[in-house]
This record gives C-alpha cells, structure tokens and sequence, in this order.
C-alpha cells in the first residue's frame, strides 16, 4: 500500500502518457455507467450528489469518468426539463503516493469546461482528494450516491500472506503470479486475500453510500474457474519470463524474482458474487466480462515485424506505468537495467501476440445498495 | 494564484523546512482557536464535525493545526464526560499548485498517532483535500462549523487592478510593494483590491459555515492606519533594494522590477472590521494585533556579526520559501542568481535588524456565524 502507485508526472514512462488501456475500459463501461446513473436519478430525490472515482489515479482518465457521470446527470435534466440535482460533491480517491498535484493542477481547465460546456457554476461543483485504501473507510456514513471505481480492484491490499518477501519458504519460483506451474498453496493465499480484501471493500461501501445508491466497478478478471487460464495470467508470466532472462545474465538477483509475488487477483464472477451476496447489502444489477487487447485495441497489424515490435512496445509501456513502482521497490534495479526489463518484456509479449492473441477480461458490474 | 505557491518538497529552500515564523504565529493564535472550539462545543450539538484548513501549505504546520483542534475536542469530551463529536471531516486546502503529494504521504503516519494517543479510529476522521482559491466558495452551503486560517490570508487573488505587471503605466517603480515613496494611486490600488478579496472571502465562508460555526484567522497586517509603517512593509522595502543591487550589475533587468507589485497586503484592524460588519453575517469576537520577530524570534545576540549574519540568513529563507514561485515567474532569472538575490537579501536584512528592531504584526480574530 506504501509502495503502489502508477507512474506520476507527464513524461514518456508516466502513467498519464500510457493508460489508453484503462481508457478503453472505462469506455467499455460507460453504457452501465450511465444507465446506472439514470436509474438512480430517477428513484432517489438528491439535493447534494456525493460522487466517489475510487483508484482515480492521474492523467486523463481521472477526471473523463467525473465529466461522463455530469453529462448522464444533465442529459437526464434536459429529458425530465427540471434540475435533478443541484450540487455535487466530488470525490477524487487513491493511494496516499498518488500524485494527486497532477490531477490538482488540472482542475481549473476542468472547471472552465464545466461552466463553458454545461453551464455549470462553480459554485455548484466541489471536487476534493480523498487519499486513503478503498480497504476501509474513507468516507462520512451515507454521505456518497455513486460510487465509480476502474481498473483498480485487482490491486489487492498487500501481497498474499504467506508469499511475501520474507516468507520463509519461496513457493511460486521464477514467478510474478499465478501460474500454471504455481502450487495450489499459491492460488489459496491468492483467492484469499481477494475475499478478504473484496469483502472489506463492499462492507466499507456499504456505509458510505445511501440507500438506493449505486456502484460501478470494472476490473480485470477471468472467464473461467480456473485461475491459470492466459486470459487471466499471462502477462505475469512474460514479465517473468524477461525478469529471468536479465537474471540468468546477472544484471537482477534471481532470488528477488522467486521472492516477488504482485498484489494483484484477477477473480472471476463467482468469486466476485460471492462476497457481494455474503455481504448481503448490494443486489447485482449486471454483472458483464468484456476481451480486451493487451495494447487496447489500437489497429496494427502483428504479423509484420514492425506490427509485432511496436505492439509489444505499447504493451510494455502500459505495463510499466502500472508496476514499476513496486518492481523498484523490491528488485531495487538501476533505470538502466528496467529500461532493457521493458524492451526485452515488449520484445517478448510481441512475440507471443503475434502467435496467440491473449486478450484480457474485464468485469463490468453495477451494484444497488438495498433500502 | 496560478502561481503562488509555498517551494515545495522538503529541500533546504522548502517551505516545509522554512516556516517557524507561520509555525510561531499559529502558537500565538493557540489560545484563541482552543477558546473558539470550546465555546462553539458548548453551544451546539454536533455529529459530523466539518472542519476546513485554508492555505494550508506543506510542512509540518499542515497537520499541526488540525491536531490541536482535535486535542481541544478530546480535552472538552473528558471535561463534560461524553463524546461531542463523533465524526470528524477535516478539509485541507490551498491553491491548486500546493504541493498536497506531500502532506498526503504525511497523512498514514498522522492516522497512526490519532489512534495511538487519542484512542480515535481511523473511521471516525476523514481527511480530505479541497484545492481551490479560499476567494470563492470551495465548500457545500452549511457543511463546515470551523474554519481556520493562518498566515494566508495576506496574500491577495491578484495584483492590484491597475499595478499588473503589463500595466501601461509604471505607478511603482523601484518598489515591490507599498512603500513611503508610493503614489497614493498605489495604495489606494492596494486597499481596493484588498476590500474586494476580503468580502469575498467572507461571503463564501457565511455560506459554508453552519449558524454558530466559528471562524479562527491570522495573518499579516499593521497596527497603525498608515499603510506605509515599517512594520507592515519593510521587508519588501529591502528585498526590493537587494532587486536593485542585481539590476545596477545587469543582472536582473530593472524594467522588471518596475513592473512588479507583489499581491499582498497588511491591513489594519479597522479595514478588517469594515468589511465583516458591512458583511453582516458573523459577530467579531475577537481582533486582536501581536508583534512577531522577522525569524520569528529564534535566540540570537543580532549585535555580534556571526549574530547579524545568521539572523539575516534566517529571514532571507523564510522569505524566499514564500516568495520564490513568484519571483520566478515575473522576473524569469536563473537559480544561481536567484541564490545570490536571497544572499544579499539577507545580508541587507541583518544590518537592518541590528540597527532597528522592525516587527511583523501579526492579526489574530475569532468570529461567529450569526444564528
């Protein structure tokens, strides 16, 4: 939790200049987004609307969602010809080492947009940051309406207990995560922690929003039962795959590799129902998996070598924004040594695209808090 | 206030390592803000505390205010033997180019103490951040019932209309703010543009706060009505002679100090009430002026050269962490001659302070909202 955060600033590495995939997902999303939104609108008197973006990180995404769910609110004003909600307050969460000066920097552009696009005074909008771990409590009791959270949830707390680096025994070997080779201790210590991190994240959401409020979650998953499908894994097994290649040159310590595991569970719907049924105070309103490309979709062709190369170069970097911060962290390399990490792992994953096109699953759901 | 800005991080020239006079000045309001708290306590039942900071720059003063409020609550709940408050929400604010990365990686361990030495739970207080100018709503109507500020609200929205850097006329030269030399054009400028931001300042806030919310603010002003007293100008006087020491070598293009009016200014108690009571909303129930040392009033015999020397140095850093990001950006210089700008600042300063012990006087005053 100390460690995790998405590269910051604006430059070439930075999460802001590489999260087109996470941009894609929240696309993806919208049309459950929006309807959950309207659905809310018109069942629920709101004076002040408490709206929640929790793993807002930095860069575009953080504030495209918060302008999406405003537009939803205004189409619904015009339909209905009178003014639904008169006041939002607006929540920006993530880890206390996000890098919350960027997304702050940004708003005043938001601001002007708001008041040239939709008419909106100032006055009527409050956007705050709420730093903390959505594993808990980071808001006043039902004082939120709707609750936004993308690309997030498979973060987990903390690494798995019993596969952290000080663990006495080394259980997943020259691996990041789950594996097809891993144990089945290893997959247990997984799926637990996701219970227990889920089931938190709900019990949490659960006082914090009114009943009749609504949540919208999407984040990586699988489509199986089985944790070791590609789908749902594979992207770990690469990157470890290029960590073991600089290793076995001696650039970065093996034994870091097989004492790394990433505090990240792709669950799959099941799992995720689950929780949400023994929590017992959301009902399920969709529940939906969308493929998504390693590289979000962008139109190259793979099967020429430079299709392959730059393919592999986007997913490499999107990668990157995201787990950098814990790779430094733990392996402790030199810029030099993660700049030829990056190459070779994108040199690896255009390979394997151009053979076999893994895709990723993403989990859309919309969730009502009962009355 | 795009670029107004305390320096940033925690370097030899940050702010956070440079604001014992802002910490010295929040001790001396202590007393007034614990009186605020206690008698607001008495007069109203309160479950969700709102609770705002505004200008709460980055350091280690940031959370020091909060804490203190926190501590008057707690004493109030063992004197009376029951818990007042249940829930705190605590807003920090400043301008949106505030270094919040770095109060919010303050946040974990700040959490850690409130449990350990107050026994509160991390559920029962939410810290938020409210980037914004404090010169227009930044809060829900009725949503706060204590606002504090120190040593902010000196600092104007804007130069004075008429004294803008592309001003066409040059109604200041040689000086940077208000000075014995000025035209009355310049003061009168400085007046207006203070009135204006005050009142507006104080109409946001009457909305904000709750009936019977206080109001705890200090900053710079004077104790006479004559705007041009050394003890409500002279520092700038000096950094303005250290400017044209610069400019005389060529260094510092002198049209650019001409050009320059800093946006601050130092009222004094009758201006102040004027504009509370023209207001209307809250009662004044305190106004009180204290005299604070440039270096705020560190032990040093100013009478030996080391003395004179290492007090100078003293107060060239304070001013320097608040004043940099606005010299940068009128006068464009470089780092090495903003260094040596600061060395003779400092150098001017001390033969000053060995000669005439000149003071800040610092304005501290509690209001109501009226029921």
């Amino acid at each position: 939790m100390q460690v995790l955060h998405m590269n910051k600033g604006n430059g070439d590495t930075s999460y802001a200049k590489n999260s087109t995939v996470q941009s894609k997902i929240i696309s993806i999303g919208k049309p459950i987004m929006k309807e959950a939104v309207l659905e809310m609108l018109c069942n629920n008197v709101i004076e002040s609307m408490g709206i929640a973006d929790l793993g807002c990180s930095s860069g575009p995404n953080s504030l495209s969602v918060i302008s999406e769910i405003m537009d939803t609110v205004e189409a619904a004003n015009r339909l209905l010809g009178r003014r639904l909600v008169s006041e939002f307050r607006v929540f920006l969460n993530d880890l206390y080492s996000n890098d919350f000066n960027n997304i702050f920097m940004s708003l005043p552009a938001f601001y002007d947009r708001l008041k040239e696009e939709k008419g909106l005074e100032f006055e009527s909008c409050f956007i705050l940051g709420a730093p903390g771990s959505f594993y808990g409590r980071l808001f006043p009791t039902n004082s939120l309406h709707f609750v936004h959270s993308s690309s997030s949830l498979h973060w987990l707390s903390q690494v798995p207990a019993g596969l952290e680096s000080n663990a006495l025994k080394r259980l997943n070997k020259g691996k990041l995560y789950i594996s097809k080779s891993s144990p089945q201790g290893v997959v247990d210590a997984y799926l637990l922690q996701f219970r227990n991190d889920f089931s938190l994240f709900i019990k949490s959401r659960s006082r914090e929003l009114v009943a009749g409020g609504r949540m919208v979650l999407s984040f990586m998953g699988r489509s199986s039962a089985d944790p070791t499908t590609e789908n749902s894994c594979y992207q770990w097994e690469l990157l470890a795959q290029a960590i073991m290649s600089l290793a076995r040159e001696g650039r970065i310590e093996e034994e870091k590799l097989d004492s790394f595991n990433a505090p990240y569970y792709a669950p799959c719907t099941e799992e995720i129902k689950d929780e949400i049924q023994k929590e017992g105070s959301f009902t399920i309103d969709r529940l939906e998996a969308f493929e998504i490309d390693w590289d979000g979709g962008a139109v190259t062709d793979i099967h020429t070598p430079h299709g392959k190369l730059s393919v592999g170069r986007r997913v490499a970097k999107t990668i990157r924004a995201v787990a950098e911060s814990m790779l430094e962290s733990h392996f402790g390399i030199e810029p030099d040594v993660m700049d030829d990490l990056f190459i070779r792992y994108g040199d690896i994953v255009g390979t394997h695209l151009s053979k076999s096109r893994t895709k990723y699953i993403n989990l859309v759901m919309a969730l009502t808090k009962k009355w």
